[in-house]
């Protein structure tokens, strides 16, 4: 037999590891160059495209079955605030040369298992060996009726400011990630600082809330960069201002423990990001039948503020207005 | 006026250098989660991902502009293959700290030409700063009439084996790239060793062909890990042997003269990898016809073999089928 007709070390991971999560018919079993999607009748598509790499996103030892997950779910993430139901997604993995099968079996698993219960199978995907650090980028896509998506850029003055879950968690999980101390000087209960840790490892995105979003809110994004800066941004897009009341900004019970020992905490939970919450803004009137909505799925919603003509995000705590030294999350 | 309504470095680098690239109404200039695609009615979406990182598929030192060139044209290459017009792009860049305004502004304009000429706009993106290597991941999307692509696996016993361009060149390059001496030992003109370099550099996908491909072709892919271990990827996933006469491959004069120089660089050639040409195949009686819609665009087209039962791709050189050392451009 023609040396020709072996597979290469490449087919053969990609077939152990990737083909199990390529359930979509257009996938072709990542047989082919590229994958097909048919989008339903009269339905746009949403593409977005989020990426973590080891030492910046992550740690290099963080468990590989949540990376995975994570990486998947950030995208997940921008899909539900748009609105969007999820359809399938691409994957660019660059793995040094110390990532063993162990690792890739522990990722694909996780991954898999996302991909299944977010109904977004694996379309196709590029692997590489990389002198650097691992890398993973994925892009997603979903799809949602002609012209629904919700944007940033369309809050009006008068909207209500509403946020899903709580926010800060997974940036008061990093800090502790880094120096397990943190949680006797924040006087946690080791539950609570593993709900920090968790909510820093998996994010849970709001996807069962994107049609509610989509029949109800005026604008809305995913909080990502931290709640301050992005809510800045939506801000920006819109051409208005927003009135934060800090104090009514949603804490998980470990989070409300922190800022308590160390009030100065108020900022990373504001400005930290990875929250991969929805902030979402609407017409009064519709908050009734908003909140119906996420009650019926089971997402915690709160209204947090309103948007009001002018411009800039102001958080408003105990009288005054915060300014943070780093307002949002930035790489450069 | 509070610190949240300024813009991090990153949205400023963004605005400047990518947003000119963003010209499709659906990247709402890259300001919002998420871009959106409207197909066109009865259309599929194709969709593929293919990236680059410095030091494993290009020099460090490449010029910025023909690296962000190269990438997209790697994916075009892939639509080109699968008989899909482009629509647009998604771009992950991971950037480390010493990449220089400089650099990006170069990168991007480069990008910004090819995806004018090539009708392929940019989407949307990640950036985020790597302590490794630059590494550029894309994500590209076409369109084409429902359940039309070409694939892989529909090749049939008695097709005529087609590819397009030349094979080889960039290989060779590659190998000039790294040792300039042997533009001497394989006796090439200037001009022949800057042909041969300039292939490596910068694909010429063959997208003005995808028309014809999708209308005459019964199988295709994307040449871009060697024109051997490729098309062995397609024999197995038509379940049909390919019989190639390696005389007949079309090479440049830079490669043949390579070649006569060094006759065992005809493994470089044939296994090397990115092409970015098209293998395809066809029923006999389509030949005609397609060499008149690829003369109608100018490009090359060349008859390399034949489809039959049985598995493998045997390449035949002075009566004896070839083996190579190492068939195929792999990772891993």
């Amino acid at each position: 037999m023609a040396a020709t007709d072996e597979t290469s070390a490449e087919e053969r991971l990609i077939a152990r590891y990737f083909r199990p999560l390529a359930t979509a018919p257009g996938a072709f079993g990542l047989s082919d160059d590229a994958a097909i999607v048919t989008p339903p009748p009269g339905c746009d598509l949403v593409l977005t495209t989020d990426g973590v790499i080891a030492g910046v996103h992550f740690f290099p030892d963080d468990p590989p079955e949540k990376i995975g997950r994570k990486v998947l779910r950030m995208n997940l993430s921008d899909l539900a605030a748009k609105g969007a139901k999820p359809i399938g997604f691409l994957i660019a993995l660059a793995l040094p040369a110390a990532i063993d099968e162990a690792w890739l079996a522990a990722f694909a698993s996780g991954l898999g298992e996302d991909a299944e219960s977010y109904g977004c199978p694996l379309l196709g995907g590029d692997t590489d060996r990389t002198p650097g650090p691992t890398s993973v980028s994925v892009a997603a896509f979903g799809a949602l009726p002609h012209a629904t998506m919700v944007r940033r850029s369309t809050a009006k003055a008068g909207d209500s400011v509403i946020v899903t879950g709580t926010i800060g968690d997974a940036a008061l999980g990093v800090l502790l990630r880094r120096d397990q101390n943190l949680g006797e000087r924040w006087r946690l209960s080791d539950v609570m600082a593993g709900h920090l840790l968790q909510r820093y490892l998996l994010p849970q995105p709001r996807n069962a809330l994107a049609e509610a979003v989509r029949c109800h809110a005026a604008s809305s994004m995913d909080v990502s960069d931290g709640l301050a800066g992005d809510l800045a941004k939506l801000c920006r897009a819109s051409g208005v201002a927003a009135e934060i009341d800090v104090a009514g900004v949603p804490l998980s019970d470990a989070a409300r423990a922190a800022v308590a020992a160390e009030p100065a905490l108020i900022e990373t939970v504001l400005t930290g990001g990875d929250d991969y919450e929805i902030v979402l803004t609407l017409a009064p009137e519709k908050l009734g039948s908003f909140r119906a909505a996420a009650q019926a799925v089971g997402i915690p919603v709160t209204e947090i503020g309103r948007i009001a003509a002018g411009q800039g995000a102001r958080f408003v705590y105990g009288g005054k207005t915060l300014t943070f030294s780093r307002p949002a999350y930035s790489h450069f």
